[in-house]
């Protein structure tokens, strides 16, 4: 079965990305403009494969883009940096990739990855690194998986090319692509994850893209039907919970490092004093609620509107929005003690926080 | 007629070296050491061409190590960083290089190329991109005749290798690679300015290889026949003229944004409020003598021990040193009215200090 993504797939696509993006990866809405103006003019969708549609020795990569969403929503892009990041790599291994590979299902990054294969001629494969977006380059199920991190591509909106080509570690590609990124003017086209069939097999995290579909699907019947609440719809697509619903009330945001870095505070309608708050890196990582911790990485904490479940980005908060918060379980691959290392709330400087897993799993089990 | 540099060349090729560095380029102590190593390990010299013995469509590159004199002197390199960066370039670009070139004929910068030169089985051109060391990767003679910055390595002693594929200038490539050689640790082998044999022709600085051998040698000769002093014979093999006698009564130096920047004061040993300031980024940069300059960039200001006639690198200050300051006058290439614009004292935050060229040029006019 061959299952392909058009503009008729678009808009429910963003949707699902922006939920679980749990605030970053990027901001969908100009994703979605860029996504479905690269459809106009191939004028055909986008292919998409199952991983096991490759044959072991087939290669591939990841792409998305690198950066702060604050950054993201203001800078211009050319459009085919990451395209062309991908062919310098190409060029620089003489070999052409065969199929495109989705670093984060998150944000703008889920669909970013779908424009640069159509400019490409290539296929992309329903999965992902994460089960979600995160904002360093080691927190995905490819480098917690042992895929190395170079050779690596990293381009800017000018055509201006870095390839690294040997790196020590998948914490020293985030920390020098995170310099060079900043010095591309807080964005960058990332290409990074270079596996082989047999790699991608033991290492991507299957389904996410038809989940982010679903997900959008599921919340956009849900505003025609008027019968569940839309993030009641997402938590239980989700397999979570609505962890809040109330106003934001406070927002405190700064851009530094190369990072959306910053918390946010919110108030419930009727007990003004039962308030969440919620700390981000690009990506919303832990919900406290009167002091308890309600929701920590690796597990989502996603936030959208009440009226219509718009996800909201980081870069997309501010005061006086009515929002419910959902938690969601990550996917269990993330949720290793390996992964836990990596992605847990101790790698974000939570080292008080332990992580208490939501119950269940995002996905099912793969047969 | 082939040219060689083998052991019994490296102390005078090391003396003079450090007198072109101006401060900078790296300590040739350090540097010395490594190339006697090589040559040891090597058993034959290093061959050197001059530019017109290559043929118009071989292909060169320039070497050197990027970073701040005070990092290199404590830093601890592999030995191999620059020669595994050049393999890395060639074999991204699937062509072989056939001589290498001196980015800049300034301190270890000099002998570095030879090294790597021996490790690889290559030739190096004689004569540079400077006349002298600078320590911003715009500011030589192929980047202001217009070879393109990139693709450009640098490696770091760890074995990682970036290749900047594609970079929108000079000055670009100056922004981008400092950044991660502060990354890499303040020093890093860098790759740069690729070319033919034709373009190398028309941009090197031609002969300074032999004029840093014959100035080591002059001085080396000095100190035995103890007729004239080291400092005069430095003087007018460069057709400069010795600026200052004293003592170093205070030296102000910070390693910061990758460079050994700061600022010294000398004073004249019968009168004290005969007194200079010399302000340095890796070279020294401007030499003021009671408020009025006696010489800046991109004219050599070169400082030696009084005794011996030591090239001094500014990470070798210190208070007491009895030294003499040389003045040097530039070679032509990089007094051009478009190099100045690269190289004179406003490109260093001076804009307020004009260049009048000390008289005559450190090389005679090419036959």
């Amino acid at each position: 079965m061959t299952i392909t993504v058009g503009l008729q797939d678009s808009a429910a696509l963003a949707l699902g990305a922006g939920i679980l993006g749990t605030g970053g990866g990027g901001n969908t809405y100009i994703g979605r403009l860029k996504l479905d103006r690269q459809l106009q003019l191939s004028g055909k969708p986008c292919p998409v494969l199952t991983v096991d549609q490759l044959s072991d020795d087939t290669l591939v990569v990841g792409v998305g883009m690198m950066g702060a969403p604050t950054v993201g929503i203001e800078k211009i892009e050319a459009g085919n940096e990451v395209a062309r990041a991908v062919q310098a790599l190409a060029s620089h291994l003489g070999r052409e990739f065969d199929a495109l590979v989705i670093n984060e299902i998150g944000g703008s990054n889920a669909l970013e990855p779908l424009l640069s294969a159509l400019q490409l001629g290539l296929p992309v494969l329903d999965g992902d690194g994460m089960g979600r977006a995160f904002p360093e380059l080691q927190m995905d199920t490819f480098s917690i998986g042992g895929v190395a991190a170079s050779p690596m591509a990293l381009g800017d909106c000018h055509g201006n090319i870095a390839i690294f080509e040997r790196l020590s570690s998948p914490l020293q590609a985030e920390e020098w692509a995170r310099n060079l990124t900043i010095e591309m003017g807080g964005s960058a086209a990332l290409v990074m994850s270079l596996m082989t069939g047999a790699e991608v097999k033991a290492t991507l995290v299957r389904g996410t893209l038809s989940l982010a579909l679903a997900m959008g699907r599921a919340v956009l019947q849900s505003r025609e039907d008027k019968v569940e609440a839309p993030a009641a719809v997402v938590a239980r697509l989700g397999n979570g919970r609505v962890l809040f619903e109330g106003k934001i009330v406070d927002v405190e945001r700064r851009t530094v490092q190369g990072f959306a870095r910053g918390r946010m505070r919110l108030q419930a309608f009727d007990i003004p004093a039962d308030e969440m708050e919620i700390v981000f890196q690009n990506e919303n990582l832990v919900a406290w609620r009167g002091g308890d911790v309600q929701c920590c990485v690796p597990d989502l904490i996603t936030i959208v509107t009440l009226e219509d479940g718009t996800p909201l980005g980081t870069e997309m908060l501010r005061y006086g929005l009515r929002v419910a918060v959902i938690g969601m379980p990550a996917v269990r691959e993330i949720k290793t003690p390996a992964a836990l290392e990596v992605v847990g709330p101790a790698a974000f400087g939570y080292g008080d926080v332990s992580f208490t897993p939501l119950p269940g799993d995002l996905l099912p089990a793969a047969p």
